[in-house]
């Protein structure tokens, strides 16, 4: 079947494996190979503009199932994909429904402790981070297509939103204004989600290496976990620092240590702390008690609150939450800044949050979808997160997004859909109703636990040593960004991390990899001579491998490095008293396109090799390249037999007309 | 040979002839090509290290000749590297003498009227372009190392000089701190030059691509054409726009027709460049000629300077120059800002106008290297055109570059080394000494003829011809340069092309080909489905080929792709009742390099074929890729053994386990 790409008939199958590895081995000559390097057909202009547009933006061809179909059935498909609810809610049902009550319940009491404590970080009263817990999952239930993201506030976005609008606004003197700052911040958020889902540029998240995150994240860890430090050894406002770098942190606690740490916000702090840990470590340990650490922040609060309000602890000096506003989120359309320089900062700050947000809830979404096996338009999900944020910022909430530890335990908890979140968000409502007076005597201490133990989890240290392991350059991508964040600031740690990023995908644009090859002997196979020792190179011939499409910013260094093996191999070679080079073949099958610089380079690369009298040979262009060289006219400058299939072939072909002289 | 790779006894060919296709081809089992994937023995990291930096940095390796040096010759190498004059001059003979003195002749007398009118692009008094053509010249004599570039002020360089900072100073009202500005730009002009060389980043010029070069010279060179018009025209100065756009300056040519434009200027001008464009079309005829268009311009500027003396045309309203200042360059090293904002503005300015004189310094050189073939090393090559702007700030110079029209001249006058240049540099010397007010009566006319006959060349339609033939996207970047710098200004045109450079590069990153491979009837041999329909496909196997190193960037992208290959291709066998696909192989050779992303989507990937039920396979993945695959564990994780040295190799191992199921 190999011989017959359109054969259906499976039964000829065991002849064909006979004729599978070739029936013209047995010809000595690759010659009788008689195919010849494939020219494409032309594809008009607009076909090779439209091909590249598709495979840049539309990659995954969401219209696929839009094709063929009538216009009110268009418009039905088109709700299904803004609205996937609609898709999967006809075939939801009880047992489905089991599995998401219990993991809502779950992720819920999880969420409950740990909005409260990161709309700290975020300098924002607790309601907000509640708030924030209640319309984005309801949103993003409708819209999304992630069946185990967990949505609402985290620790690493709240905290650059702290940092950043801190910068700008100080909270505690102008809390409106800051609060105002937030949810315009959040409203571009939203914005700059769904413009990057909608105009399919989703990819350039991708521009933030794995590594990098892993830096910034485990940086931003030690960040939060340092500033809880605050609250946990009960240190009064006032002195404490507003830089959230490590060095400033540790003067501040320090320098307090005398007349501010207060020794019953210690003990209740540490003993939840220890809980939370224990707890942490049972769920690790054994996978089904899950459940473990996911309820224990919330029994650390209830069992906390219930001994300071028998204990009366407050008056003692440990500092509680005191009050809580009753009800569910207020509108906020009206505190949106439309104009001015705030419109401006909020717009910056916005798309910086709304990117990380992002990140974090796209390798999530990919984590959890790939486990499962189902398909995520990363795209789309983008227009559903960035229309939850702009929702939420009309509705007193600042940016949510998917949470690494909740959606962990919504995955384990059995969830099936994003019922979970809608559960969840129910929850929330209740508790906004209902319960929130009941959270006044809540030491502020247990939140500063909670937080402690739940980003203990963003330090990934068996990621960072795979990556010493796996690439240097990305382990100092990713030590760049964790130190930036660590002694400078969240921002400082974020440019870091983009730079080194781009710095990489730059150094591998301009020096590509070039390799020598060698026969292995008793086969027609070229490879790499430092990959395979065993393999010898061929007299009189040299072969190169260009490991790398040849552009403007390379194609000089490949010009200049391809002659330096070409001086380095002739020296070596006249040492050993072996035939002068007399051909060049360039083994061009990784070489996937080229440019007019590429081409100019290879024109040079020709005259310079016709002045040392080597002929020089192309072996496997791929379909680009040869159309190209077509276009230019190069493959008659070194004459159309100078382009073989494989290198074999050329090998083959030239061997014969090497000339004797050392 | 093929077989015993340090055997240098030539009179074995004859037998290695007959065994180099393959002693074993005779085998239909290539398994029993008994070749593993190579392993490479792994290099410590500091031998890594200093491996990439080496290759990034000294990829041409200039320290070559310094090793195994006794100290005092150490010494001595390293001053001839950075004199090169000391190695070459002390082989100089008269014949070469011969050579240099005529190119010499010919480049002095193109040079001396473009130089009075160059400075004038750049708002400054002609005797600054004298000035600019004797000191730098000399200096790049003594340091350079190529032997044809012609050193001097350009029409880019001029016109980019005097636009920027004319946007910071106005050249009539403030005339002084206009040249201080400009000589703390050529400055920092000449420092960035020489940073760039001395820390070995002169690939950073490669990132501005040929294309975008071509469209930014074209369209500075119509702009360039077009302010000619002023002096061509005779119209006086006020009225006329100091904007460098065509329709600013197109409004101001029509806006002053009635009352503004001089018959007698327009008639002297038209008659000289009719006999420049005439000089220049016989020189194109006939190569021997080349000295026409070299002399026309001087003998065009006597004759018009004579004409006017006698018939005293001045007074009917024709514009002369009037005054240069004879006498040597005078000292302008307390002319310099070395402080405040204007150091900041002379930096900026001088950064940007020394990067692109680079740019054209660096295409001379290199081009000449070519068709001499002698090796130009380019960073040292920065260091020594730095050097000459720096001493050229220091001494009443603006930025100098080689020339692209007196460099070809200098080159068809048989200029055998740097040494035309000292003879063009003394005849500039001469000149200022002794016949500088001789040029009193020469028509301003005469010199926007010669510089639009100069500049003529620059707009070379035959190089966007051909781009557009070759590569669509370049020919986009090409336009952009072009329109941006004839509609916008000078900057925007070049900001342009750095933008769309750089988003070539991203995309090809980010956007990286695949291809689905077939076999070619009767051979071992694999290729892309596309370019050899005659290829046929392998039953209940999917070959793909990525072509480009998986990075962060485009990890996912490749993931995502070759999952939409497998569908793709699975519905369509499906229809042809054909065995499903049981096994996927990746071909791999023209992956470089993998990252810990890279790893990762492939570890994805391998999930969710399982889920499926399929099989991953990797056939030739190389030194660096398989060093990592080790590193972290994923050759265990899909099995040592399916990671095979050929795509022959994996098809063959795979297909008798393939399962007849349609």
């Amino acid at each position: 079947m190999a011989n017959l790409p359109t054969n259906g008939e499976a039964d000829t199958k065991e002849i064909d494996m006979a004729s599978l590895p070739s029936s013209k081995r047995h010809n000595q000559n690759p010659d009788l190979d008689h195919h010849k390097v494939g020219v494409p057909s032309k594809q008009n202009l607009f076909k090779e503009f439209t091909n590249t547009v598709k495979e840049t933006f539309f990659a995954d061809d969401p219209l696929r199932h839009f094709k063929d179909q009538s216009k009110s059935r268009k418009f039905i498909l088109g709700l299904h994909a803004v609205f996937p609810i609609l898709d999967w809610g006809r075939g939801y049902n009880l047992k489905k429904f089991r599995g998401d009550l219990i993991s809502g319940l779950t992720i819920a009491s999880l969420c409950i402790p740990q909005d409260i404590g990161y709309s700290k970080l975020a300098n924002l009263d607790p309601e907000y981070g509640l708030y924030s817990s209640f319309v984005p999952p309801l949103i993003y239930a409708c819209m999304g297509s992630s069946r185990d993201i967990a949505i609402g506030p985290v620790a690493v976005v709240s905290l650059l939103l702290g940092t950043l609008i801190q910068n700008e606004i100080d909270p505690t003197k102008n809390p409106v204004e800051y609060r105002r700052l937030a949810f315009t911040a959040t409203f571009f958020a939203g914005i700059t989600q769904m413009t990057l889902g909608f105009f399919r540029l989703g990819f350039l998240i991708d521009f933030l290496s794995h590594a990098a995150i892993v830096g910034f994240m485990g940086g931003a860890a030690i960040t939060i976990a340092l500033q809880q430090l605050k609250g946990f050894l009960g240190i009064k406002g006032k002195h404490f620092t507003k830089n959230s770098d490590i060095i400033s942190v540790l003067k501040s606690v320090f320098r307090s240590i005398h007349h501010g740490w207060n020794w019953q916000t210690i003990l209740i702090g540490s003993v939840f702390l220890a809980f939370l840990l224990f707890a942490k470590m049972i769920g690790k340990k054994n996978k089904k008690l899950f459940w473990v650490p996911a309820i224990a922040p919330l029994i650390s609060v209830i069992l906390s609150t219930f001994f300071v309000f028998i204990t009366h602890a407050e008056k003692k000096g440990v500092a509680i939450v005191n009050h809580i506003e009753k009800g569910l989120n207020p509108s906020s359309v009206h505190l949106l800044y439309l104009s001015g320089d705030n419109l401006l900062r909020g717009f910056k700050i916005g798309s910086v949050a709304g990117m990380i947000a992002l990140t974090e809830a796209t390798a999530i979404g990919r984590t959890f979808a790939a486990m499962k096996d189902y398909q995520l338009d990363g795209n789309k999900e983008m227009v559903a997160l960035g229309a939850m944020n702009v929702v939420g910022s009309m509705t007193s909430c600042y940016v949510a997004t998917g949470s690494f530890s909740r959606s962990a335990v919504n995955y384990m908890a059995g969830c099936q859909t994003a019922v979970s979140n809608i559960v969840m968000s129910v929850i929330v409502f209740l508790t906004l109703l209902f319960i929130t007076p009941l959270f006044k005597y809540t030491p502020n201490a247990i939140l500063a636990s909670i937080i402690i133990s739940a980003v203990i989890n963003l330090i990934d240290y068996e990621a960072a040593i795979l990556i010493w392991k796996i690439d240097k350059f990305d382990f100092v991508a990713c030590m760049g960004a964790f130190f930036g964040v660590i002694f400078a600031s969240v921002e400082i740690g974020l440019l870091i991390a983009v730079v080194i990023s781009f710095a990489k995908i730059l150094l591998q644009v301009t020096r590509p990899r070039t390799a020598l090859l060698g026969n292995l002997p008793g086969t027609t196979i070229y490879r790499n001579l430092q990959q395979y020792p065993e393999a010898a190179d061929v007299p009189g011939i040299l072969v190169i491998r260009v490991d790398s499409a040849i552009y403007f910013s390379n194609s000089n260094y490949i010009k200049e490095r391809i002659l330096r093996w070409l001086v380095d191999e002739e020296e070596k070679r006249k040492k050993l008293y072996r035939p002068r080079i007399q051909f060049l073949i360039v083994e061009m099958s990784p070489v996937t396109d080229i440019d007019t610089s590429g081409i100019h380079a290879l024109e040079e690369l020709h005259k310079s090799l016709e002045k040392r009298n080597i002929q020089l040979a192309l072996a496997n262009p791929g379909p680009v390249v040869i159309e190209k060289l077509h276009a230019s006219d190069f493959t008659s400058l070194i004459g159309e037999d100078n382009i073989y299939l494989t290198v074999a072939h050329a090998v083959h072909s030239c061997s014969p007309r090497v000339i004797e002289e050392a």
